[in-house]
């Protein structure tokens, strides 16, 4: 964020994400449930997955690409696993439901694994993952991605998304680790937010179909997103994406609708989900103990020439949540501009900084 | 493999395997079920986790290191979740009873997660992911390494494994998809491979405590493995050895016992394994159809200039194993001759190649 950024109370965006949905036709509960979720993820610091994505979440249901009024349900149930059909809806409605759904039987059964099929996107992993934490389980989620960004190794075709991995654990007196990460050197969001900055990539991100580095993440559709470790990366989101996907009857591969580009098809996104009781394998306490020295040990370890301190995955984003609760989210005067038009399509009120009207 | 390698027979691997564990206390079905799991990861490719590994489990097993007859139980179970006790034996045993008793609950609970507690090194995990897939299953494991080779991002102290990843999805005519991954860029098995041979390694497998690219592997106990994706790999390292060691009450972090160097201590080794039963998401057929059409169009696109067709992995791997089913397996002079001082040691028949003794 630089310096020109104004600052926003959680409480007002959530206010005037609400509003926009209601706007857009979306029933004042549901805007309220997904409003709440995109403003967690930016007081969290996940500024590519919270209100930064309103406009393409407008346009879609704008011109009717995602359904403002989705009907839930469960198409397919077994003791410890099931899919959810979130009918073209908002992506965080279905995700919120599989999550609990998950939990439920994973308290009757030690684990519960739930699919969703007609989904869309819905935010970060780690909004979801973080949720069986505050119950002592164990959170676990893929995603094929909202576009395709990656061809498969070696090859040029656009046929894999950045197909994302979460996973949560509880700790004790430490905080959870809390791992939420894109199979690619770098997300598309990240790419999409240098680019409203106007601010260049770093070579490793991308290559171009030269095979030829490229860091103007304006030019992002003349190349291809590198997976990590290589081919290991490219197997990783095929095995993601066939779980998410292939298994829950959503679409993976070529049929994978670019969520941006076209705001009228739906796109049938896939995702999974599994909680898994740590009471089903441990008493917690012991085991929330354990969790808590391994963090430690780690914490302690001595550190390479000009590193920072070891870190455990979530420990930043928990330090700049615990930041803008207090201070407010920031947001780049290029993102205010665009929230502002948004406002105005809408016949909304727009959003107040804390410091006055920005 | 180099030009001067002699082929040995399945059967006759097998066979000196058997009495080499036979020679070393082991029962005799228990034998044969880990020397005929070791000869399946020869067949396969996978050079590092089948025979080769023979001196570590006969040392570990005349020193008492590794218990000779272990009992296995059960010790928590709920309808999908339990943990496996190896009662510190050979670890193909406690991993094979993980996987038939997760297979058992997937069909009857859509999933079964089963955790392995006081197990061994177990051979390539594509061994057990692979057996789901022969009944319409989807296989997902996770262990914590055989040793700590990789310090948490950033710092220097050798508190993580190589914790690999695997992952194996049913097809319909097309090969399944098995992904058997280490989390960091090259795999523990591999630099030890080079090492007997004499062979670099190249820049980006490790680095030395400068920091600098470390390419001797000779001098491996000098350096560090890198992870996949720097941060992220250790983050899927650290979720990994959570899930598969922490969670079951085994060894994680710096308890790990390094298996090759102390032949003496138990190492309280960590799995998981879960099955997905595809019944319960999807009728089988048609999924598997699906996913035919995803390999196709995955292996139909354009390549990059000097790149190889696209694979899907596990494909190298099934071409492999007919090649060798045929030919025989094919091992390097040195490995040979370790094995034949082993079996001068134990007593046992040597290995006898397939155009006449070794």
């Amino acid at each position: 964020m630089n310096s020109e950024s104004s600052r926003y109370s959680a409480a007002e965006v959530e206010r005037f994400l609400t509003d926009a949905f209601v706007a857009l036709g979306v029933p004042a509960r549901d805007a309220g449930v997904v409003a709440g979720l995109m403003v967690k993820a930016d007081l969290h610091g996940h500024d590519t997955h919270g209100i930064f994505r309103l406009k393409q979440y407008s346009a879609r249901l704008r011109d009717g690409g995602t359904n403002a009024r989705p009907t839930l349900s469960v198409i397919v149930d077994r003791d410890a696993t099931a899919i959810v059909d979130g009918d073209n809806g908002l992506g965080h409605l279905a995700m919120l439901y599989a999550t609990e759904l998950a939990m439920e039987k994973a308290e009757r059964h030690g684990i519960g694994w739930v699919g969703v099929r007609n989904g869309n996107h819905a935010g970060p992993a780690s909004l979801y993952v973080g949720m069986p934490v505050e119950r002592d389980m164990i959170g676990l989620y893929g995603a094929v991605g909202s576009a395709n960004h990656v061809p498969p190794w070696g090859g040029t075709d656009l046929l894999l998304g950045t197909n994302p991995i979460a996973i949560a654990v509880p700790a004790g007196d430490e905080p959870p680790l809390i791992l939420d990460m894109a199979t690619t050197v770098a997300a598309a969001g990240k790419i999409k937010t240098l680019a409203q900055r106007g601010e260049a990539m770093p070579e490793g991100w991308m290559v171009g179909r030269d095979g030829k580095p490229l860091t103007d993440p304006s030019r992002q559709k003349e190349g291809f997103l590198l997976p990590i470790g290589g081919p290991k990366g490219y197997g990783l989101a095929m095995a993601i994406g066939l779980l998410a996907g292939t298994l829950n009857g959503a679409a993976f591969g070529k049929d994978v609708v670019d969520f941006t580009a076209d705001t009228v098809s739906p796109t049938n996104t896939g995702q999974f989900f599994a909680a898994i009781s740590v009471a089903a394998f441990a008493d917690p306490d012991q085991f929330k103990r354990t969790v808590d020295a391994v963090f430690q040990d780690m914490r302690a370890s001595p550190v390479l020439p000009g590193q920072d301190p070891v870190r455990i995955p979530g420990e930043r984003s928990l330090a700049v949540f615990r930041e803008r609760s207090v201070s407010g989210i920031p947001m780049h005067p290029n993102l205010v501009a665009v929230l502002r038009k948004t406002a105005n399509e809408l016949g909304v009120t727009p959003l107040a900084a804390i410091d006055g009207p920005a």
